[in-house]
């Protein structure tokens, strides 16, 4: 089965529970099968098995108590 | 019931997650019944109805994953 990756921008993240909480909330989006957290750069790459909107990812980012860029 | 405050300093703390992680495992020790964590300055207040030993915070600190100075 072919993936889809693409990477976001997220600010706020100090932290490994920071990560854990984006990880956590991005991961549970329909279709998403990994989500991988840079916590220095604050880059989060997810990757799916079909299409996620970015609508998906920041609501998803802010539920977690982060911002998207 | 009487009880004993102490306040201690914790390094590393950078979001609510820490002071979270922080209060939940000094919250643990035997006789403490409240824990005030002002993250700014890394502050820990310790309430209890016996006396703590430093020993113990340190190590209910140390399992958290921060420092106490």
């Amino acid at each position: 089965m072919s993936t889809i990756s693409e990477t976001y921008t997220v600010t706020g993240m100090t932290c490994g529970h920071c990560v854990a909480s984006v990880t956590e909330e991005v991961g549970a989006i329909d279709g998403v099968t990994n989500v991988a957290v840079d916590l220095p750069t604050g880059a989060v790459t997810v990757t799916s098995t079909k299409p996620v909107s970015v609508d998906a990812v920041r609501a998803a980012v802010d539920e977690a108590g982060y911002s998207l860029v």
